[in-house]
């Protein structure tokens, strides 16, 4: 059982990062997918940072240095795209600036997989997936997963993460029944969210944008500010579910949520524990 | 006048279809356009589906033979797209899953009429458009349809489904006033729907998708499966309108009403009846 | 102050233009970027107007000559999108149609100002933008704007606006706390909206896509009907706005209140002033 004062700990830390999110709105840019930008986009507003979809290769070299942090999500990723994600993320990398690498149904195809790997290899600074994405990108195993669904257990997927954390210098974020953020030594569980919310497309991708966006304002606590994000995104969809009547309504009082969160509420709700 | 017997086969065919979706959730890949995809990957995932949005002409080779069905719309086409379509419908069809095309705004130009023709010869299990759409392709005209809007009455486009249905061996869906579903021979009548749900966009992709993923789980009765996916849909918009107070809300509530369908409601209100 | 008689006109003349795009439905095509496309499409919808997502160069030939008003938006251009805007623009023009560019973050690149500044060339009709595009554009500065937020006030924008309408022969429209629209000379104030606003996604880009249907029937009267459209957005927003809990329910609240808009409620709360 987690002591009191840890909890606490993480509850106060989850408030103050979301505070200074909103108090220094980071510009975010994001290379997602088509289904994706708009939730993405909303998510980002609804929490006080400022989205930026801007994915041509001709245009990072002016654009990317100006962000604050990046997020590369290949849900539905074509060769022609592949080129801007990594021109943007090498130069994040090389600019100091954190960056998100989301591997949407990496194991749907050879092309992804393949391309999910090199992303890796330009040292992301947090990978965040559902249990199937990182237990596929963790082994580079070719087996096919079903769409851009779990269908492992995020706990089963604690070891993968901590693999591909130690390989790759990334922290790992798993979400699933309950989030794993690992930096491949501790092991954090978060408690936060509601199962409905796999029924909205593009929550993956928007909670991975909001990574980005909380890493963007305490880059220097990759570990903290992940769970934070993830902590935030969950309680959001709680008190969504709690006004809902299907997953329709639920996007809509999660991104209300999120944009109204307030400091009771937060402190009350975050539930994060160790697992290791 | 339809037999009550008939109507209550038709009634309880529609949730065992929708039952079976939601044991099974079929994987649906859709190679849709940029408009519809949030909307389409809702639907498909409030019905029970698993929606994959894989549109790479490079990930169909790996991706394709794992998918129960498949969903193209030509809605957003450009040349760079129709290879990804063709290749996956040639896949499809070659390895025995269903398919559905919805030849969106097939009118509007006639590189666009080519293609759709081109996907037609690919052999679709079902083809769904609405009234304007289906003569047009029908007809192979080259006449030019107001947007993506129905201009025609779906009862008008009866003849054109049939001749459709019999040079193509689709089954054809007509959305609509009344949406009609033809082999060619019998002529079926799906009653259910709401005027307003055409003031949304991308419910006629939405319900192509939906056509596809109760193909995945009855290919053997396409006929039927599609009557199913159409009488769902409908209901779930009659619901939704019951509680909204513009398109938006009735966007939100249909997808609410399509996830918590229970077996009265969809017993009660199927209304199906058989045109010749 | 405004006298009271000149109100009534422009109430009466919002309301007159709203009725009319009820009333003929213009087809407006719309090349926009992919973030905006649903809520762009969702929005023409619920005013009454016929939109149409097409944006390949090659259906421009065919399909343009039928439309009443163009929109063209750059939120994410890239190199390919471009030659497709051009033409449409193009052909728009020669064909006599109206066409709005909205320069969405017209600063953020090179690439963009640009392109930006070859459209401008195209001769829009209305030129709509925040403030920090149109100061961006208007003085053709390499500056970097914070994404596609506007970080200046409209009203700062006045001036740069004025120039840009001298030099381009566009009406230019300025969204912000006050709404600005100028054809050089006379200077218009919109002082409908809510602040929330600014945190959905594509509410500019919606508005871009309104003004064009606007256009589409008025077009001798560039001027009022751009405010007309900028009008009923922002009454739309603010009937949201009174039943929102956040972002997203003003979302959905905004494009019923669009949608059910009746005559009293326009003519209440029509605030429209001359500021120069």
């Amino acid at each position: 059982m987690e002591s009191k004062s840890e909890q606490n700990e993480w509850s106060s830390g989850v408030w103050a990062h979301l505070t200074t999110v909103r108090q220094q709105s980071p510009l975010v840019q994001c290379i997602t997918n088509f289904v994706s930008m708009d939730l993405v986009a909303n998510t980002l507003l609804s929490a006080g940072a400022s989205p930026a979809m801007v994915h041509s290769v001709v245009e990072i070299p002016d654009f990317t240095p100006h962000i604050h942090a990046l997020c590369v999500n290949v849900g539905t990723l074509t060769p022609d795209w592949l080129p801007s994600m990594k021109t943007a993320a090498e130069l994040a990398s090389k600019l100091g600036k954190p960056w998100v690498l989301d591997p949407a149904a990496v194991s749907c195809s050879g092309f992804r997989l393949k391309a999910c790997l090199e992303l890796v290899k330009l040292k992301p600074t947090v990978i965040k997936g559902n249990g199937s994405e990182i237990i596929a990108l963790s082994s580079a195993s070719r087996g096919h997963t079903k769409g851009a669904d779990s269908s492992h257990e995020s706990t089963d997927a604690i070891e993968a993460a901590k693999s591909l954390a130690l390989s790759s210098g990334a922290v790992v974020a798993v979400s699933g029944a309950v989030d794993i953020v690992t930096d491949g030594k501790q092991v954090i569980g978060v408690h936060n969210g509601t199962k409905m919310m796999q029924k909205i497309t593009a929550t993956g991708c928007s909670l991975a944008g909001l990574v980005a966006a909380f890493l963007a304002i305490d880059s220097s606590r990759v570990l903290e500010a992940t769970v934070s994000a993830m902590s935030v995104f969950g309680i959001a969809g709680e008190l969504g579910e709690a006004m809902a009547n299907g997953p329709a309504s639920l996007r809509m009082h999660l991104i209300d949520s999120l944009y109204g969160l307030d400091e009771t509420t937060v402190l009350k709700r975050v539930n994060v524990t160790r697992l290791g």
